[in-house]
């Protein structure tokens, strides 16, 4: 990806950061990059993330879903960084193969996907590190029960991501299903470039090795220098201009095909960064419908926002036919990516006139080595925003407490968190 | 719609806000709903949108269907508030009949969507006030040429909804096409209680009368006390808060069908009130999957946000099938939607163990007269806002610079802010 700050300089834009300043911030970069290098040679936690593209090995996940290579649907049943990424790549990419994600449980919305499979012609592709996560537990039952149901063996038809062990793993072990594993030292929401991201990936057709191929590109520019880095650059912006006042980081891609992408982003920020108090709020946002929704808010609301777009370079095109009428006359002569490009610039161009900040992301195109190299740029931009936070950036505490709720709700065992539930304070206005 | 918001309180939360300054704030309360009141009776323009429940007919709108009432497939081009509205409502209830929302220009995107729809069977809603918005102009262009390569006549396939002239309404006249009106005086993100938002919801089959008589009972609540209004309560509540830091309002419905209803309020109240540097910024998020995702980031990150839950009370269910894994057991006598509540109670006292505020807005199930309720309540909360703010809240004149910079790059006439898009400042850094 290469990056474009311009708009982000306090020339421009107020809050805005000055050359200057980001100078002086360089200084930061160079020791939290060399605390990032040092993390990676050390194969520490978290840090283990950017040796991904090294050690994924796309070989093993093509034979680990090769007997259900052929399936029209594949179901995956992960939840956040166990389905993000891997919904971020088949939902970019073309693929005669359906995807199905299932990240929620609820109940008439699961059904309403189950309705439609033929499972005769499915697969399942399970994904939990711990292999009890409750909402991925629950829909495997629920899946594997429909599988049955419809008279099909699903432990034929069934691949297993997880941790070295844990219920999912005996799963595997006992019916001798093909198991990937979640990689150690990788948090679920940086796995994207490992099996967690890419067994859908593999069964949609698409290219690993691009993938890899353009993750292990981007690392090559991992260097001392800001200036110099792409994913340093946006990592160092964003935390210069959330210390001065762009708590926001609305991003919006101008491609249907990166939709997906910015919730992943969002997971990642917010899990990563979202702690003592500090971190960036991610928005998703969606050129240029957006432009008709949010912009008001991004052009005359608060000085509190960074806008991010991110713009594919080429990609196919659509004539708009010519029309008799002639206040539409300038659109017939045009093209559908035509008038995105000049929404796009037009818009951007419009947040800068109104000194509001904003950062261009670009690749060269939608395709699985842009697509590796964008992600693996996010995520190294993420931790080096995480170095200069001070935070912890692999791990997500303020998650826990829910979750020993709600299985103290279901009766799953005693927790004070369950108790709390019962204590709520109320004020209801009723109609 | 109920509104519990005991857990924005400052005994609960902070930022919060106290019952006393709750009690100072119904003073505004009541002034904002006596200009409410008078704006809705001299018909003005924006308040009119709190009449569309005694305006909109709904046999006018069947009547204009009709010819294309058996549709499988019901292609509606809009964009903003020309699509949402429709959206939010089909995308809530289920339908034997397809809808695709064409609200973006990306060429892939529309490719994509038109390869798969059999063009004998579909018809097309084509929504602008003006008739002249580019996005939608482009792609009814679009389409209506793909209809015709597929050898199918659009003029019998296509409603117009529109202002009373443009090229829309020169169209719909020329073609005799059935029409409808956008009403006068109700902006786009206020329409989706008109033929704006209900001709899809038409040919879908669902029940009009009960989506009208739900916000029509909902209007009967607007009353000059937040105490005993839940649209007054929540309008009133998120003002307090952003006031006391809380610029962020993340809505997470519990639902997946209502997932679209958030990115509708996000419209709502970002361009009806970000304006004069003022404004809550929305945030889309879904529970329970944003539970792996945002969540660490709501309860850990920075105190600048308010959390809205929006949860349906009742809805189908699916059982948990059991398992002989001990580490489950809990799961296996439950079903999903006891998970799904036992998630949503967690988290909302995860955020108030954590003093994070946040609000509960209640139906009592996804139907058209409970939506009905609900975006009707959303609707009058928002304009209660606009009061308090004391900004203009059925404006969104940030939005104007894109449109003629737009147009001006594409050679649709001389404007200076296409010359600005020429100027950016760049600071690029690349691989």
């Amino acid at each position: 990806m290469n990056v474009d700050i311009g708009n982000a300089l306090a020339s421009v834009a107020s809050p805005g950061v000055s050359r200057e300043s980001l100078e002086r911030l360089d200084e930061q970069v160079a020791v939290a990059h060399e605390r990032i290098e040092r993390g990676m040679a050390n194969e520490e936690h978290g840090y283990e993330a950017l040796n991904l593209p090294e050690r994924t090995d796309p070989d093993e996940i093509r034979t680990a879903i090769e007997p259900v290579a052929d399936v029209e649907t594949m179901i995956t049943v992960g939840i956040g960084g166990s389905s993000l990424g891997a919904a971020t790549i088949t939902n970019a990419l073309e693929s005669e193969t359906e995807t199905i994600y299932l990240d929620n449980v609820d109940p008439e919305w699961v059904s309403r996907n189950l309705e439609r499979v033929r499972f005769e012609d499915a697969a399942i592709n399970v994904v939990s590190r711990s292999g009890t996560t409750a909402e991925t537990l629950a829909n495997f039952l629920v899946v594997r029960d429909a599988f049955e149901s419809a008279g099909v063996d699903w432990t034929e038809r069934t691949i297993v991501t997880t941790g070295e062990s844990g219920p999912l793993r005996d799963l595997a072990d006992r019916h001798d299903l093909p198991s990937l594993n979640v990689p150690d030292g990788v948090p679920g929401r940086f796995s994207a470039l490992s099996a967690v991201g890419m067994v859908a990936a593999a069964v949609c057709g698409h290219d690993l090795e691009a993938l890899v191929t353009g993750a292990a590109a981007e690392a090559e520019t991992l260097t001392e220098s800001l200036f110099d880095c792409p994913a340093y650059a946006y990592g160092a912006t964003t935390y210069a201009l959330d210390g001065r006042g762009a708590g926001v980081n609305a991003v919006m891609p101008y491609a249907e095909s990166l939709e997906t992408s910015a919730e992943w982003f969002a997971q990642l920020w917010a899990e990563s960064l979202g702690k003592d108090d500090l971190g960036q709020t991610p928005v998703r946002a969606l050129g240029v419908t957006d432009q008709h929704s949010q912009l008001q808010l991004y052009r005359a609301g608060p000085r509190d926002k960074l806008v991010t777009f991110v713009t594919p370079r080429g990609g196919g095109d659509r004539p708009i036919p010519d029309t008799g009428v002639e206040e539409l006359a300038y659109l017939g002569d045009s093209t559908l990516g035509t008038l995105l490009e000049a929404e796009f610039e037009a818009t951007e161009a419009s947040l800068a006139a109104a000194g509001r900040p904003n950062v261009r992301v670009e690749i060269d195109r939608v395709d699985e080595y842009e697509l590796g190299g964008l992600l693996y740029g996010m995520e190294a931009a993420c931790v080096l925003a995480g170095e200069l936070y001070g935070v912890n950036t692999f791990e997500q505490p303020a998650v826990e407490w829910a979750k020993k709720a709600t299985r103290g709700l279901l009766g799953g065992g005693e927790f004070a968190e369950a108790e709390a539930v019962a204590e709520k304070t109320e004020l209801r206005i009723e109609r």
